[in-house]
């Protein structure tokens, strides 16, 4: 029987998966690709853990550079994360002309374009399935699955720990940061919970998303990102009072010469699949000009449903090496390098789209009117008013659900009615998505 | 640039759509595969229909056999449906060396195995992902994304006719006849629905998932199959009332040595996202024992859904070619040839799962405790009870939720219940499904 040499480096939580999906379904592995996925040797500095695993002899060891090295090996897997070593490690590995599989968004969205350049010129493959959405197989229902699609939006909910978070606000009327906490001693927040919570991981993984759908070089600095941690139980409930559930959104939108990539709470009308993903899940809707509205749901993080991933990659280039294709098979980026344009992303404040206000105001007459004038002079029409009980230091919410506007006129116009004498505190804004499919 | 050849048999509705996304969205596809996917020929019986299409002189032509004896053409693509002419046209063009991609579950399921078998032999390829859940990328991800999974369990809905009938049924209160000549006038069921309604679509499509998942061989014939035209706004209504939506599943479970493979109406929990899935979608949630559960979902008929899947195959294939992969570079049954078993689907009657009964009952003192008195003796335990409203010809409705019990001893009760002088009409017996992802 043939055999396939696998290199893992860093064997953290997700290398553990892998190694373990590797060793513990080795025989179901044989019976659908009919040759042996070897895990030849698995680099880590840590050698005395005990990951639950009877590695034979020979096969753990410190230095990542025998694998690298090793010429015997076919396919090295990075598992170290972070952008320094990771990065090092992918391009000497690629200059030995092994295939790589890896699951760094973070380095991806921020050095991709140099790891992507180097792999194409030697002639290798790159692949990161495992960096966007876990389990979901969103990397190939993109380059492979809708290829004969135009892909005109993308919508989705693809950071868990904002989604349990949320969920837990949402159904247990805690604060954002009781949510955390419980997060945290779950073990499904990090002690340093910014990047999942303020949106930067979800922007990372957008990113990817944008440019595999459209054929783009992304900046991640165009994404406009907005977190989670303003988000309240007064706002959650008005929004149900409303009929809609609020989610940390991923929002990307095709208009053919610029596009829409963004990431901020969002609330989503209740009859939406995506309202009722709950919990550490994540979901994504594609919408493409053939195949209408699509959407992949499950597990986008965790030892195992990310080790999956990783393992259907390394399967994917053990089928090249078995079957003598040749490498780069199914370009990287989903187009053909000379197809991949640089379009604009449309700033913020030229997004149009519904939102919600909640001002804190005066319980006196005509304060209503004093806003809702402040708001019609910038053009911003509105569909609904509540106004009604939870007096707070004389203060009471008033909460506007606005027609179609656009974002610079919203701000705007936010910005007087905050200074108005009839206002306390600062105007709350969420943004609201009406266009995501209906059931 | 390099070209890959296609011809097409059959322009009817779905070919139709395979046309128009090969020549409407011709530039995009070459800016993801980097060749030209040329339609080269087309055959149909009908040269005059208006298909909306101007192919090119000579594309369109009447005789089959001009494509699959043309030595220049890669690909065939049967798109011709039923099981005799397609039969042989596959057969014809594996014999000629091409590879094919059809979307035909019914020949699949009932001719599979001879069909994998000639192309195995030859060599050849034979792809059908557009066979099962039209754009939802069923096969694809059994056999790639999910590779390095045990799969444990599928459900889902697999025919939009059936979820769009009792959507409808369940909003509108309708009856199955009224929903379905709303379906029959808006082209969502043919004129005779039979296949549809009556499950055996959704028993073709389950057969050739399970095939896949598994590594097995199944017989259609082993697939206990039972349709909706049975259910009625009252049983919906009472389902409702205890929390569960009624749809038409797919089961199928994994057992090791054994497994169910079965097609019903289920009473879901409403908390189950696929009690979610309304109108004439699909959705099929995966158990795999590394990812847990997962859920594709997506318009799995009509033109384009299932030509955009048509084309991600002929894609697939264009690859192969393009790269130099020799064929069957991922098995086309899943797994290789040498590991796919033999496995004993379970007897309708040896299942174990929750049920919905409803009596029509004289209204009574006695009566209720008759009735449980014959579950008791079958050894079904009785969750809850329900009775009241609604008399009809002097009875009422008795409605009962089950433990899990075993199909065998259901049927046996119901059928001494049913023959009482106290209980009029057939007793209605549901299955509930509670083991499907709760959020």
């Amino acid at each position: 029987m043939k055999s396939i040499r696998v290199g893992l480096v860093g064997c953290g939580t997700v290398g553990t998966g892998v190694a373990r999906i590797l060793l513990e379904n080795e025989s179901l592995l044989k019976a659908r690709v009919g040759a042996d996925i070897q895990l030849r040797r698995v680099a880590d500095i840590d050698l005395k853990k005990n990951r639950g695993i009877r590695f034979d002899k020979g096969v753990l060891i410190e230095d990542a550079s025998e694998i690298v090295d090793d010429p015997d090996i076919d396919i090295v897997v990075e598992m170290i994360g972070g952008l320094g070593a990771a990065y090092d490690l992918i391009l000497a590995a690629i200059k030995n002309g092994k295939h790589v599989v890896t699951a760094n968004k973070a380095l991806l969205a921020v050095h991709g374009n140099a790891l992507f350049s180097a792999a194409f010129k030697k002639g290798v493959d790159l692949a990161f399935e495992a960096s966007v959405g876990g389990c979901m197989p969103v990397i190939k229902t993109l380059r492979e699955s809708l290829v004969g699609n135009r892909i005109e939006s993308m919508i989705g909910i693809l950071n868990g720990t904002c989604n349990y978070i949320l969920t837990q606000i949402t159904r247990e009327g805690m604060t954002f940061k009781e949510a955390l906490a419980q997060a945290q001693a779950q073990g499904l927040a990090e002690a340093d919970p910014t990047l999942d919570v303020e949106g930067h991981d979800t922007a990372h993984k957008l990113a990817i998303l944008s440019a595999l759908a459209y054929g783009m070089t992304v900046n991640l600095k165009d994404i406009y990102v907005e977190g989670i941690s303003g988000i309240t139980p007064l706002d959650i409930d008005f929004a149900r009072q409303f009929g809609y559930t609020v989610k940390l959104l991923a929002i990307s939108k095709n208009f053919g010469n610029r596009v829409e990539a963004r990431i901020h709470p969002t609330m989503v009308p209740e009859n939406n699949l995506l309202s009722g993903v709950n919990g550490s899940v994540n979901a994504l809707t594609i919408t493409g000009d053939r195949v209408g509205d699509m959407m992949l749901y499950g597990y986008g993080a965790g030892m195992m449903p990310t080790a999956s991933a990783v393992v259907s990659d390394i399967v994917d280039l053990a089928r090249n090496l078995l079957s003598g294709s040749r490498p780069l098979r199914i370009p990287m980026m989903s187009y053909q390098k000379n197809h991949i344009r640089k379009l604009p992303v449309v700033p913020i404040g030229d997004i149009y789209t519904h939102y919600y206000f909640r001002f804190s105001a005066l319980d006196q007459p005509g304060v209503l009117s004093k806003i809702s004038g402040v708001l019609g002079k910038y053009g911003i029409s509105i569909q609904s008013v509540h106004q009604k009980g939870r007096k707070t230091n004389g203060s009471v919410p008033v909460v506007m659900l606005s027609h179609k506007a656009r974002e610079k006129d919203v701000v705007s116009a936010l910005s007087k009615i905050g200074a108005m004498d009839v206002v306390g505190a600062k105007p709350i804004l969420i943004r609201i998505e009406e266009e995501v499919q209906q059931q």
